[in-house]
């Protein structure tokens, strides 16, 4: 087998059967890989999977939202997350993916993962901008009390890892304001810019509004992760609501003909399977964080960015990106 | 004349001739409606109006978006926000209505509008639903870093607001997060949690994620001013983006006929001009606070409120919806 890649079955809101139906599609559509299954052995072994290419991690516990992650990491439970990850940091595979608790995934990668710079790991959002490029959001939702020290070193991994991933080489940093002037933003954010300008080493362009959040201004947007969960979130509601919208006026209008082809066509454009999913910044192997409402598709596609991670591809290579 | 409204033309991002053609058209809608105009004198007078219904107060100075509104109150400047809300202290007009600096509008209003009670004002949107109803989100972008105390003002100045204006007994209440649980939020949002859930007075319905903003599961959204404008230009900048993609598609496709009257059908189910206005709860006197780049028909639609507001009509009587 050429990767291996780890997959978190727990956590996620359609339950482990949705992970395993994605596993099960990442072992037909990738030949050469085989998989770290973790989670309950039992659900697992009924799952119709190719068990010759599947190891399995028996961790039956997880981190539930009502759950303090930090905590579970000493309440003598074998949580699948933090299992997972303590596999991770052995070296052997390629990379983990898990729709599990945003507040396990930093805990369990500050534990297992950290570099030996010790750098706080964060989340990041890539999302598809008007201009045809890609954006990263950090944070997305994982850190979400910060200071502006923290802001700062969200503006510095987005940065490395925009340059590495998209070969850009001096990606425009944006901040995540409630204006675009300078005087604009929270104390958090005041600070922030202050200190984001000062900083000779990043290319900051200075406050994007929540409306230009997807324009394309800046390569990297930086915010704290309760805003960036705003962000994702608010725009994907108005999505949902206009979608839901067009397809009441297609029925009552009869105009299904016309109009599904193009509500699939929007669907593409701003796929919320992936722009939901956040990748965690900061730390030795990398870590795909999916929804906790994904579906198969998701798994495939977090897998995919996997292997084009370890075989230092672009990042979205093989993935369909249909404004392309 | 049966009422009269203040107009504020200055602080718009179109100029005072945006504002003046909204005069303009309050003028003809309503005959029996007078204007106290505060601007430019100079600029006033140009502009083709019916000025036998117009008083003109002379206030050539403004607020920017880079200027500190506090500040701005003390620097012997003829600020037309402030002389506006000084002419409406009078209690001779029904309301006033400016596109200018939210800030300044909050500073003018604890200047000029505190009820005995002393409340500090805040500036609430009104947000058509998609149960076909309206949900106020309080703060939408006045009151930047708030403390616990004044989210739970918030609370009920808003409940007071929805009750009064659409006969709703029992307002619900909810708390914007990052998570319906109630362990979610920020170090804010969770202090304020608990408070909300132990005032009996308020019917508080929990947590409400961002992509639920929209969706009717309360009548009044509690959230920071920095949260609140995230809320709204999220919001606002998927929808432009989506119609953008829309229209493109519409072009290519040559399905122009089926596509542009759903468009037309979904910016009228979602205006922007009126989501983004803003009224000013806790105050003595009403006033709506325009978007920046507001059209004349956004001047003409927060006329009409503050006539309905006077005489105690449904808010919305007379004004365009659709979903009606």
């Amino acid at each position: 087998m050429k990767h291996t890649i780890i997959i978190d079955t727990l956590g996620s809101d359609n339950g482990p059967e949705a992970i395993l139906d994605g596993a099960k599609a990442v072992l037909e559509k990738y030949p050469e890989i085989s998989l770290t299954i973790v989670g309950d052995e039992k659900i697992i072994k009924k799952h119709d999977l190719d068990f010759s290419r599947v190891k399995i991690l028996h961790a039956p516990d997880t981190v539930t939202n009502y759950d303090n992650p930090m905590l579970s990491l000493y309440e003598g439970k074998v949580v699948s997350i933090f299992k997972g990850m303590e596999e991770l940091s052995k070296g052997e595979a390629i990379g983990m993916i898990t729709a599990g608790n945003s507040g396990a995934v930093l805990v369990g990668a500050v534990k297992y993962l950290l570099t030996p710079q010790r750098t706080r790991p964060c989340l990041a959002a890539i999302m598809p901008n008007t201009k045809g490029g890609y954006t990263a959001l950090v944070d997305t939702g994982a850190s979400i009390d910060v200071g502006v020290n923290q802001l700062h070193e969200f503006a510095r991994l987005g940065r490395d890892f925009m340059k590495k991933l998209y070969k850009i080489d001096n990606p425009r940093i944006g901040l995540l304001s409630n204006g675009s002037e300078p005087t604009k933003g929270n104390k958090l954010v005041k600070e922030a810019h202050k200190v984001f300008a000062e900083d000779k080493e990043l290319n900051f362009v200075g406050n994007i509004e929540g409306n230009k959040t997807l324009s394309g201004l800046c390569d990297v947007l930086v915010c704290d992760g309760f805003a960036g969960n705003q962000v994702l979130k608010n725009a994907e509601g108005m999505a949902v609501n206009l979608i839901t919208e067009m397809v009441k006026y297609a029925k009552v209008k009869h105009e299904e003909e016309h109009i599904m082809p193009l509500i699939g066509y929007l669907m593409k454009t701003y796929d919320f399977e992936s722009l939901g999913a956040g990748i965690v910044l900061g730390i030795k192997y990398p870590v795909i964080k999916c929804r906790g409402s994904c579906k198969k598709e998701a798994i495939a596609t977090a897998s995919n960015v996997l292997i084009n991670l370890s075989e230092d591809k672009n990042i979205y290579d093989g993935i369909d990106d249909h404004r392309k």
